[in-house]
This record gives C-alpha cells, sequence and structure tokens, in this order.
C-alpha cells in the first residue's frame, strides 16, 4: 500500500506531466499555474489510497484522482474571485495574476476537465461515478453559497455552521474516498462505510483548518494566525464562542466584528482572549477528536483486513499533528 | 414528426415543471428565474428533432435536451458578468438582479446540473454522450475567450472571426444534433453527417445573427438595430468590411472604434454607410446562403427517408427569414 506522501507524490507527478499545450493561452496558462502552485493534494490522494484498499493498485484511479483535485482547483479559483482574495498558497490568485473574467472562464473550463478526467474510468461503474460527482460538486456551491450568506448574518448557529462545512468541505473529501472505493470494486456496505468515514474525516479536518488559523505555529502552518478573525470569518471557534458566550463577552466579540478600520493584533488579541476564557481551543480538539473518532470507527467497519488500512489510519495522526 | 415549434413547447413545458424548490434560495432562484425569461430553445429543440428523425421517439431525448439548454444558459449567464451586459432577453441580467457572485456561483451549479440532465441517458450511449458533451464545453469555452481577445485587437482576420464563432456558437448547435442523433440510435456515419449539417447551420445562424443587429427590422427582431456597432463588436459584419475596405473608408470605420464618447445614431450611421458602400450586406447574405447550402446537403446525406426530414428542413427556411 502507498503512503498518504508517495500517493501525493504519484499526484504531483501526474499533474506535472499533463500536456496543457493549447490555444488560447488565457485560457490554458491560468490553469497550468492553479496546478503547479501545489496545495495538498490531500483529495486525489484519498481517491488513490482508497481504491488501493479495495482492488490492490491504482492505475484506473489516476484519471478520476486527478478529476477531484481538478474540481477542488476550481472551486477555489472561483472563491477567490468571490471572497476577493489576493493571495492562495503564498502566490497572487488568478483574477489578481490576470483578471477577473480569465478568471471565470478559466475556472469554467477547469470545472468542465473535471468532469472530462473523473469520468475516464470503466463503463461500467461510470452511471454511479457521474451520480456521486454531480451531486457532490452542487453540495459544494451550496456549501459555497452558505458560506457567503454567513457573511452578512449576525448569528450562525453551531449547527448551521457544521452543515455550511459538512457541504463546503467533507462531502468533496467523503466524495473522493467513496470515487476510491467504487474504482476499486469495493461493495455497495464498505462503499456507504467508506463515504461516512471520509465525510467525518473531512469534517474533523475543518475545524482543525479553523483552529490552526488561530492557534498554529506560524513556522508549519506557514500562514500568521489571525486571517479568520481579521476577516471576520465565521469560523467554529467564533459559532460556538458566541454559542456559550456571557451578555459581557458577547460585547466584547461583536465590538470587534463591526469595527471597520482597526489595528490588527489588537482585534486578534480581543477576540483570543474570549477564545481563552471560554476554552475554546479545548472544545474545538474535543470536537474533531469527537469527529475522528466516529471517522475512525467508520473505517473499522469497512471488510477489508486491518493491515490494509494502516495507511488510511496514519492519516489520522497526520491531521492531528499538522501543528507539529 | 414534431415541427420545430412543437418541440419548443415541449422543452417549455418541461421546463416550467423542474422542481427547483431548494435552499439556498441565493442559489436556485436565479437558476429559475434565467430558465423563465425564455430563448428560442433552439438547440434543445434540436435534440428532440434529431433523435425522433432516427428513433421515431423523443421520450428519452427529453432530459438530455434540457441539459444541452442549462449549459446554453449558463454560457450566456458568464458571458453577461464577462461583458458587463446589464439586459438578456430584456430583463436584466443575474449580476445585476443579485451580484456578481451570485452570478458566479449559480452559473457553476447550472454547468453541474447540465451534466446531471445530459447524462440521464442509456448506460450503452453514456460513454459517448459524455466525451461530446466535454468537448463541445471546451470548445465553447474558447471560443468566449477568443471572443473576448478580440475586443482589444484591432484586426481580426474573417478566418479568425469565423473559427471563433465556429466554437463559441456552432459547435453546441451540432453537438445538439449530434446527441439527438446518438440518443436517437444512429449509425456512425449518419451520427457525422448530423453533426456537419448542425456546424453549417449554426455558422449560417450567427452570421444572420450579426446581420440582423444592423438590418433587422425592430418589430420583428426585437433589439435596436446597431448594438453591436455601438459596442465596437468584431461581427462578420466589420471584420468582412475591413478586410475589403479602401485606406479611406478603413479611416472612416477605425475614427468611429476610437471614439470614446459619440452620439449612437451617429456612430451607427457612419459605419452604416461604409457598410452599404462596400455591399456588406449581400456579401453577408451570400454566406450565409453558402452554409445554409453545405447544410442542406449534409442532410441529405443522411440516410433517413426523406419525409422524416421535412421538419428538419424547415428549419432553413425560418433562419432565412428570421427577418421577416
Amino acid at each position: 500500500m502507498y503512503s498518504f506522501n508517495e500517493s501525493r507524490e504519484i499526484i504531483n507527478n501526474t499533474i506535472s506531466k499533463i500536456n496543457f499545450a493549447d490555444d488560447p493561452a488565457e485560457l490554458f496558462d491560468p490553469i497550468k499555474y492553479t496546478l503547479s502552485t501545489g496545495g495538498k493534494r490531500l483529495r486525489p490522494a484519498l481517491v488513490l489510497m482508497s481504491c488501493e484498499l479495495f482492488s490492490g493498485k491504482i492505475d484506473e484511479a489516476i484519471m478520476p484522482a486527478l478529476g477531484i483535485e481538478m474540481f477542488h482547483n476550481f472551486t477555489l479559483l472561483h472563491d477567490d474571485i468571490m471572497d476577493k482574495s489576493p493571495i492562495r498558497r503564498n502566490k497572487p490568485t488568478i483574477h489578481k495574476k490576470w483578471n477577473e473574467n480569465i478568471a471565470i472562464l478559466s475556472g469554467d473550463v477547469m470545472s468542465i476537465l473535471s468532469y472530462k478526467y473523473i469520468t475516464k474510468c470503466n463503463k461500467e461503474i461510470l452511471p454511479s461515478v457521474i451520480d456521486l460527482f454531480n451531486q457532490t460538486a452542487i453540495m459544494v456551491c451550496k456549501g459555497q453559497q452558505y458560506d457567503m450568506n454567513f457573511e452578512t448574518l449576525q448569528t450562525v448557529t453551531v449547527d448551521e455552521y457544521l452543515n455550511m462545512i459538512e457541504l463546503k468541505t467533507s462531502v468533496l473529501i467523503a466524495a473522493s474516498i467513496k470515487l476510491g472505493a467504487i474504482l476499486g470494486g469495493a461493495n455497495q456496505v464498505d462503499i456507504n462505510h467508506m463515504y461516512n468515514f471520509g465525510c467525518n474525516l473531512g469534517m474533523a479536518f475543518q475545524i482543525q483548518d479553523d483552529l490552526l488559523d488561530v492557534y498554529g505555529d506560524l513556522k508549519v502552518f506557514g500562514k500568521k494566525p489571525g486571517g479568520d478573525i481579521i476577516a471576520n470569518k465565521k469560523t467554529y471557534l467564533l459559532v460556538k464562542a458566541l454559542e456559550i458566550a456571557s451578555s459581557e463577552q458577547k460585547v466584547r466579540i461583536y465590538n470587534q466584528l463591526k469595527k471597520k478600520s482597526f489595528d490588527t493584533d489588537k482585534k486578534i488579541n480581543a477576540i483570543l482572549s474570549v477564545y481563552n476564557e471560554l476554552n475554546i481551543k479545548d472544545i474545538s480538539i474535543a470536537l474533531i477528536k469527537e469527529y475522528l473518532s466516529k471517522s475512525k470507527s467508520d473505517l473499522e467497519k469497512v471488510s477489508s483486513e486491518n493491515y490494509k488500512k494502516e495507511q488510511l489510519k496514519e492519516l489520522f495522526e497526520i491531521l492531528l499533528n499538522r501543528n507539529k
């Protein structure tokens, strides 16, 4: 079984060999650029690992895995336009480096290309692969819309937040794992367990992401902490804090949220002090562990022999230790 | 055989019955709105008519036809953002009525939904349906990019222009007809003839569109003439005029193109007088007839009995007489 890092390497090699030598350059250069800026390659690696768990090989999963990575990068590209983000992976975003029109249209092409690669699979499983991908893609867009809607809402409940990240993040991770299982010839019961394994893993992954934005180590995580706080982003930490805060603490949070101009460090520290009073870090870690525990238990239910699951189990460690 | 108008009616009825009762409203209301604003329903009607030509029925073509219409409307929605068009079909465009983010994201969902509907077909033909659609969708995006590139070019050759409209307009019309033929169980030779029939029909259709913008009857065409002239759009008329114009006539055209502020009627009349001197109307009509003649000849080659082709042949008349 290939490890997570080996699987990512296979994806990176495959991406480096795609031939996009195509006109017009304005359309394909941004796609090459987007794919070359890296990223964790988590989702396509999961497609390969999940496929290998059942079939013992990954050859037929490489193109569909690439399709999943293409789709993920398409969503980031369009999200960056919508969020007006100037930087992604330490590099200028497409709408900044080129322009917004090129970002819209090259994103559209990436969305189409993701279908092209994902459907490079055995004819027999094609209908279920397409159904899975259609449903997933729509859910991801719904998640993005809810996330944008949250920006203008004063209050978002924890349930609303969890529903949003399930749509925006978890279902694509779950679908990657399910896709691998389908490609690997798993039975329907195992396919469902794998989906749930991925969905819970995805929830843990996103909440960990929210946590690292505030409590992450700059050297390891690569981002200056507090970006979400500065942007008033409705993260798990903020939503949970507002749920359990006293009236006085709520006032302190909302005072920061409504400021039009502010010293970023002061704003981060003001919000952070409420988080610390409320033990938000521990509460978040507890929820991450809860999702990881569910995820582990889903993986246990899969009928494959235990030793084959080792590489996938390592993901739990990798995820929990992303900050170290 | 259903006529063109009957086929359009079937599509309109189907669209009116789709249940988009889905959250979040910000994502699905724009899709309902877009589909409810009408349009000619040319492409989905062609899917039905082409399918019926071979199979004698249309039931299995209705959902894929809807997918084609969904895709066409998705491209219009995103094109309208890129072109900053405030009005489409006499109604505010999505980015004007809602906002640009909602227009981007609801367009993305329409693109995904088009795959959902197009792939609602027999498992046996699914791979060829997907291949056709993937290739077509990418060509349409390329066409849009070339069209945008043309805006900043001083000179576009007639060949470059024809290549652009083939990608942006013709291939989707051709693909609609080919899709119908595949769904109707046509053999490969007929499928190819039908594709060529559609491609040539599409070329005629687009050049006719360019012509009607200048020489169309306001009462029938529903648009005030000269919109393309005002917008400096590189139409067949402009590209051809610049190809055959004398130095003096070129100067008169470029003088108009470079004006930042102008009286619209004066600008239209100035360009129109060059067109008239150069006989651009007749030259355009001759090219339209040339494409229609090729298109007719492609349809003749299709092995179906002649009487079955009558409804499709009527399209040539409908197209040529759009101005009356």
